[in-house]
């Protein structure tokens, strides 16, 4: 299914779209099944909270694991972002991030293209942001917060946050952020476990720790129009993928065979 | 206004009650018009957040300030807590707990019964909380998370948790509060300010941090049965009150008052 007329105003006024139950139960219980094997991995794709042992980030994982690899061409996805970046699209970033049950800690606020711009000389914001909850997100466990409207100013100024969490992040001061909410307020998309949020790669956003008894899992997929590649490989190619090759969608059944051949 | 029997009975089978506007727009605003100076004061009652100058909580300050002296006799809050303790109260501990926009940080699972066990000897859980908010509590700016029921089962196991944060709190391990979500769920009353929370001093709550631009001040009233007094004086006498004298509660217009002479 295509995006309407009205989801790509709404995208375009807003900086994202929210969609209800893109993925199924059973679809979504097929990824879920393969996070502890990928999170108990030592290795160096698995970046883990300060402190303790839970992972914050695991990179990559649809270079090594099948399902997620479905996930990372899958037509529910690439499509509407085609669309949505009208052209060709690659694989910037792949990331779960976990934000597990007591453990996961906050995002501060910023914008992804300001990272990928600043640390990996992305030309321009024609990329965007799928995430896709694999745990039900709620009040409770951690929700992501927007700004709508935010992305429509460009990269705002930003200082190197190397300190805050475990993972480096370019992020926004306290006047912009609120200047910024004073004239888009502020949304936190909630659903179930299967929900997708698109979202701008200039939309200012962020997410508080978790300290709920619920872990709330979401797959981020960074796509980027194949003609706005990354010119600089500063970071790690399992961060910044150099890869520009077209995403050839996969099946629509494709993570639904792979629940039918492990049943 | 007397409590109701339904609301009696909600209170003793969940653990809490939220009646919103129980104090009008004007005298939170002469309440919130005191915040400022109280938080500016160099004095050992504003404890700090770690790491920056935001006021964490700011204790008794019913003893130095006026507005906040008429909300610890307020007879909204002390004639229903009379009838939930069924007798004369006095004030335990008085806090006003900021947490601020981008720097108010989380409290970790407890109950509050079990630190004025611990650390005051208080005999018995017949004392209780009031939250009275000052702003707007919403899903964006770290409102209370409550387990019901949880306050049924005494005091649980709990460590003494020195690091998190700025202020030592004895916290419950991470499976005694999956066992009691799972047992209870979770709730967190959220609306506008000048609404009000009353809750056991055994039911296990927390809150997350704010990384909002919203400020999420809450004064916190903790009343004790006056036969149900401290034991112990180790903690200072402004977290831990020694005056056992039952509050006479002031006139219901106390605060209005207050603002009529301040316009």
């Amino acid at each position: 299914m295509p995006l309407t007329n009205q989801q790509l105003n709404e995208f375009e006024e807003l900086g994202y779209l929210f969609i209800p139950d893109v993925f199924s139960p059973q679809e979504i219980q097929t990824l879920y099944g393969e996070l502890p094997g990928i999170f108990a991995q030592d290795r160096v794709e698995n970046v883990r909270e300060k402190g303790t042992q839970s992972v914050r980030t695991s990179f990559a994982a649809h270079t090594f694991n099948q399902a997620f690899g479905y996930l990372g061409k899958h037509p529910r996805i690439i499509n509407p972002v085609r669309q949505l970046l009208d052209g060709e699209v690659y694989m910037h970033q792949y990331k779960i991030n976990a934000k597990a049950a007591y453990d996961g800690d906050v995002w501060q606020w910023h914008q992804d293209f300001g990272t990928w711009s600043r640390d990996d000389l992305m030309p321009e914001a024609r990329a965007m942001n799928i995430a896709v909850f694999l745990d039900d997100v709620t009040e409770f466990n951690g929700a992501l917060m927007f700004i709508p409207r935010s992305h429509r100013d460009g990269v705002h100024k930003a200082g190197h946050d190397l300190e805050t969490t475990s993972y480096p992040l370019w992020t926004l001061d306290k006047d912009t952020v609120s200047r910024l909410v004073d004239e888009g307020g502020m949304v936190s998309p909630k659903g179930p476990a299967g929900s997708v949020i698109m979202f701008h790669s200039n939309l200012v956003h962020a997410s508080p720790s978790n300290i709920s008894p619920f872990n709330r899992t979401i797959v981020y997929l960074s796509l980027c129009h194949v003609d706005n590649h990354i010119r600089q490989f500063k970071r790690p190619e399992w961060i910044a993928h150099r890869d520009f090759t077209p995403i050839v969608p996969a099946a629509d059944d494709c993570l639904m065979n792979l629940t039918r051949q492990s049943a």
